[in-house]
């Protein structure tokens, strides 16, 4: 297809495809004469990517061609390919180790790890950006004086890993390799907000349940 | 105790404490004499709350007065007090209400509704922000040409449901009334980056599992 069907399918404009393009965002089209490209429908699934990863996620453009170096590298094995474009996506920022609430938020989580019998998220410790938001997150919670700690995240924890087993199942619809790595980061950007928007849904009707509207 | 106590206790600065009496955000304390005044546990309290929404959740301080504002209308049902406090709090943008993949995602998340039979949520559809929040978030997926409707939503509604059961069993642990909804509004703040960063640790976990290191 050429640049205008391209920009029709998608919704978004020439000029930002064009953005898109000399940004390296997008692989150049099919040159099929000096002034005329042709696309594909590979284009258009990446096309859509980065616009959800810019537009919804405000993910900046230099974190996005970071996260689409790793969702283009085969030669890395399918786990750590996918952390890879995963953990280039925005994280909260670096716990602080001089902090006591950080080093009690670390024995908590490593606690609920061991409580869980999360033992491949054991070896990840060291590397993976989500164990440490979430010691961020859980040293935030202590800090306000909450005793919040493996016995009460590992509820939570449950239920999240069922939620990952839905996302996994989700993503292994779609073809493997290239393919399904762009739905997993586009699971990442889309989805969390609609779970937020669920559970706070879900909060809604437990409370009315709960308390009626008086 | 006395403002320095205050202070260390919480670990806000007097400077920032003193900022926060000017805003209205923490109620003045009990005047002992000219230059002194006492402040108690509820000052602290509420003290940690203004901290979490302003630090964590990057709350703009306008935004916090109109939560607090709710969160001490003992005025209001339980149901509505605690709907009004949460939905004080930042939100997605509005859905347009002209775009076609917004009348799709209305459509899907009624369908949504009525399959879990969610019928107190189904009353507060038009002054819900958590409702415009899901339409808002489902469109998006379906922009990028995903077909994300009531079929795949219905799993992961059921998993924050239980979520928000988890939610309401802890908040019930704390007193009734004004500390209850505190409790809540802290909830939000705090608990939903430990949400994101578990779901996230939780999808390493389940590819590790399935895929190993390779």
């Amino acid at each position: 297809m050429r640049l205008a069907e391209l920009s029709e399918r998608s919704g978004v404009s020439t000029a930002t495809i064009k953005y898109y393009l000399r940004e390296g965002l997008l692989p150049p089209g099919r040159q099929v004469n000096p002034r005329t490209a042709e696309y594909d429908e590979e284009h258009l699934r990446r096309l859509r990517l980065v616009r959800a990863m810019i537009q919804v996620g405000g993910v900046p453009v230099a974190k996005v061609r970071e996260v689409l170096g790793h969702v283009d590298d085969d030669s890395l094995g399918r786990t750590i390919r996918l952390g890879a474009a995963m953990w280039a996506l925005p994280q909260l920022p670096e716990p602080d180790e001089d902090d006591e609430y950080v080093r009690a938020a670390h024995a908590e989580v490593a606690a609920l790890l061991d409580r869980l019998g999360w033992e491949n998220t054991k070896q990840l410790t060291t590397i993976s950006p989500s164990y440490r938001s979430l010691v961020v997150a859980v040293a935030a919670f202590r800090r306000t004086g909450y005793d919040w700690g493996a016995e009460q995240l590992a509820p939570y924890a449950e239920l999240m890993h069922r939620t990952a087993v839905l996302d996994l199942d989700n993503m292994e619809t779609h073809p493997a390799g290239t393919e399904r790595v762009e739905f997993a980061v586009l699971g990442a950007v889309l989805n969390e907000p609609v779970l937020r928007a669920l559970h706070r849904l879900a909060q809604e009707e437990e409370t009315a349940r709960r308390y009626g509207f008086e």
